[in-house]
């Protein structure tokens, strides 16, 4: 068994402790980014806040969406630059906002490995299929074309490898006669906008263990 | 879209028509069979009946148990034979008992073309996955070891691949904190004797079209 893993953050979590700090990552509209930050507004993730929203496109409507709301954002563009040199400019500034915990929302790059370990299972994925079904793009047309009756998603560390990391939780959900992968797609979101929240709590609780590739939730000491 | 697939038993369903016969395929202790079984006698399976149960293991516990219930059973030791020579043997037979839906309960053998050609969306198995996660050998345990947090079974049609036809039905459970691999397995059983009746009666029903690889429910004409 290997030692518990918890974010140093949550060290003497009956004191008062600073809040947890999250940095984001998107590509795009950031629906996930926006239900944390709704989350966290509404009380539902006491003791945390949005340390630096960064996306790697220069349009993403996401980071538009972090101005408005007033939180620091940043902008890489990656298009066109090696992964390590881009890596190398997220790890600076998530460092610079004392980031504890960065979320991927819709960030459409794979991490390099220096990225991965400069943020032992602090980095957390929501992957909108109930994997290992379905990793990569598409996921939930994948789903809909394979013919699943039950699909969901996924709350997962990320690791180096696509949609693989050890899986924080999952919420499933029916294939309704009804649906067609755009309305699956829907009420997928809605899971993972639920499931984002929990997974940073869980992990804000630094109550777990890793043991091989599995989570395992643990009662504190 | 292509025409509806329906078993020819289930045209007419308005009158009083013949029951549905079941052949049973079993490698081993045949549990799914038994649930089988118990949801005949107990009225959750009208107008269904058990035609054989074969086995391909001479010692298989299924066997017996079909036997001590008074069905007809047939026994074809397929170890050492070609493939293609069994199964003519299996088809002859469940031809010979008018077998009108085939269920594999623990079948450990991969079908050939010609049997799934023998009878086409007439074959059924239940895999202790979500498929397409775990196909294989020891389902529950690589569910367990990935740390997937809903786990669950599938109804499908048998195609000529690994655990691979259209999905009929899945049902899903949540693993707990507490489970190991023996308590999810056993946890999972309790879903594939539910699914099993279900997928019986929702073939039986006739009510469905394949669309792709899509199994979809139709009300009737």
């Amino acid at each position: 068994m290997e030692p518990s893993t918890s974010i140093p953050h949550d060290e003497g979590a009956q004191r008062a402790r600073p809040p947890l700090r999250l940095g984001v990552l998107l590509s795009g509209r950031g629906s996930n980014f926006l239900a944390i930050a709704r989350n966290i507004r509404e009380g539902r993730l006491p003791n945390t806040e949005l340390a630096v929203v960064i996306s790697n496109v220069a349009d993403a409507t996401g980071l538009v969406a972090a101005k408005d709301l007033g939180l620091p954002t940043a902008l890489y563009v990656s298009r066109g630059r090696p992964r390590a040199d881009h890596d190398a400019d997220l790890i600076a500034c998530l460092r610079d906002h004392n980031v504890d915990l960065v979320c991927l929302a819709g960030y459409m790059r794979l991490l390099s490995p220096s990225f991965i370990a400069a943020f032992p299972n602090r980095i957390l994925n929501i992957h909108p299929s109930l994997l290992p079904a379905f990793p990569g793009l598409d996921a939930q047309q994948q789903a809909f074309d394979y013919g699943v009756k039950v699909a969901g998603c996924t709350g997962h560390f990320v690791d180096g490898h696509l949609d693989h990391g050890a899986t924080v939780l999952q919420r499933a959900i029916p294939v309704l006669e009804s649906d067609d992968a755009h309305s699956l797609s829907e009420r997928i979101l809605v899971e993972e906008h639920i499931a984002y929240a929990e997974a940073i709590a869980r992990v804000a609780s630094g109550e777990f263990e890793i043991q091989g590739r599995r989570y395992v939730r643990r009662a504190k000491a």
